[in-house]
């Protein structure tokens, strides 16, 4: 398995498709899911390239867990959530959609279930609102 | 929300209660899933007490991610799973149900639908024999 260097999250990361950035640094962009799977749903992405996990650089990952436990602290924070899920999906048949190591951080609230990924692309004014909070608790 | 001591990984790790031992340094104990989701379902489980990601120690983050990364490789290779997923559950309401931070990866096979973490407690043959099979790839 290889990386494809156009992907839609290298092609954000070079900055030739916009997104809604909640924080960004030397070694990772932080942005929000357009398709959430519940309020809040928020996306680290490294830049090193990697397809996933099974092909990251292991001292890429041992920057990047701080950053991912940061944002998992922000998210809960800026949505008052009930807990917080992380999720990182290696290959398709494991629900990769996009090649590019990321990891998902979906808040969960009491007594409501979570969407499906595909359960449609968020309002962008809600979601630029939400980068904006998550952000200020970064 | 604080630690608890006595949680059941706590007791695991203090070596007060069996389990199916995948892998074990001065980090963290690797072990099999007794209510499996998949076929090699397994968890990292670093030594240093912490209730989940949230309250866990940043530079033990950093110092697990690269065996979290074996891991997810090992599993992938001891069981030619088509895919793994990396989970991590903050809180009840997010689906933890130990409260002593780990992390799952489990195995995803093409056409087969992952199983209810409560579908059943495994076969412990079966699950002394991933765990062998498991720790020789990593």
């Amino acid at each position: 398995m290889s990386y494809d260097p156009n992907n839609i999250f290298a092609t954000i990361l070079k900055g030739d498709m916009p997104c809604h950035k909640v924080y960004e640094d030397e070694t990772a962009l932080v942005m929000m899911d357009i398709f959430p799977q519940s309020k809040g749903h928020t996306l680290v992405i490294p830049k090193a390239a990697s397809r996933n996990l099974l092909d990251a650089d292991p001292a890429a990952l041992s920057a990047l867990m701080p950053l991912v436990q940061r944002v998992a602290q922000a998210v809960k924070a800026a949505t008052n959530a009930d807990g917080v899920r992380l999720a990182q999906f290696n290959e398709a048949p494991a629900g990769q959609t996009v090649f590019h190591l990321h990891f998902h951080l979906i808040p969960v609230y009491e007594g409501v279930a979570l969407g499906a990924h595909a359960g449609g692309r968020a309002n962008d004014a809600e979601l630029a609102a939400l980068a904006k909070d998550i952000g200020a608790h970064i």
